[in-house]
């Protein structure tokens, strides 16, 4: 399962990998909580969201964007309290938690850890095999850590790459 | 309850407001979570620690010290995943939150928003009649949130002061 981390809009995916570089799409959403709400409210609703996911699709692995403090302090801020929500949700099932920079993302699925948000876009289609770009942006980037670490497990697994958080 | 958060030392403490400006101390503690385990491991400790003190003593109401983002970055981000989960598990038993800068803390306590930490402890000692000084720093802290908010509520409760987060 893949997570692009955040509190207005949180990107959640699920994939299957496959033999080879092989992965098939089984699921991906954006879970939406109204800025207008209070933060409190807001994580109970991200944390049962979240949950419902796991519960639903039951996967093996989550592989979630590290975020940095960068941008707006508010918002980094919100992302952050998201994140912790979003990892307890996970560890409290016992499930690992793998995190990637976004460049990690980038450079795995494209060749190139500055490739912008439109290149992301159609090589995940591409690699999916998908009939159309997936929307929003963020069900895209779920989608793209979820290969990211689809890709990057067996080197994981052979000791060849470490991104535990 | 007020709550200093943290993710290698968070301060918990429970007090009852009594009349007028008194307040009866309960009880305070720090849960520390090992530095060398990973951020999943950590964040479920601190769940569950918190949670236990929830259910232990009941509380009304949550006062939790703001963080800002400044200092060491992944220190910053630690506390602010392990806000992101305090913050749920108090508004998972539906407790409001409320959220309290260093310097509101300071000022409400000692009459000045840059006490240090040796005039925070003498005054927090005093107002509470402690025997002693309460150890370490992050426990003393937690005291000093909740004292704020008892001598706050009265004036958020009449509108006079907004501090939901």
């Amino acid at each position: 399962m893949g997570i692009d981390p955040g509190l207005t809009r949180c990107g959640l995916s699920v994939v299957q990998a496959g033999r080879g570089r092989q992965v098939i799409p089984i699921a991906v959403g954006v879970v939406r909580t109204p800025a207008a709400s209070e933060l409190p409210q807001r994580l109970v609703r991200l944390s049962a969201a979240v949950r419902e996911w796991l519960d639903d699709y039951q996967p093996d692995v989550i592989a979630m964007e590290r975020i940095f403090e960068r941008g707006n302090v508010s918002t980094v801020m919100h992302t952050a309290h998201a994140v912790g929500v979003l990892i307890l949700a996970a560890a409290e099932r016992g499930l690992p938690v793998h995190m990637y920079t976004p460049s990690e993302v980038k450079k795995a699925i494209s060749g190139n850890g500055r490739a912008d948000k439109k290149q992301m876009t159609t090589m995940i289609t591409r690699i999916l095999g998908l009939a159309e770009p997936p929307k929003p942006a963020d069900a895209a980037d779920a989608l793209a850590i979820a290969v990211c670490h689809c890709w990057r497990a067996p080197l994981i697994a052979r000791g060849l790459a470490a991104t535990s958080p």
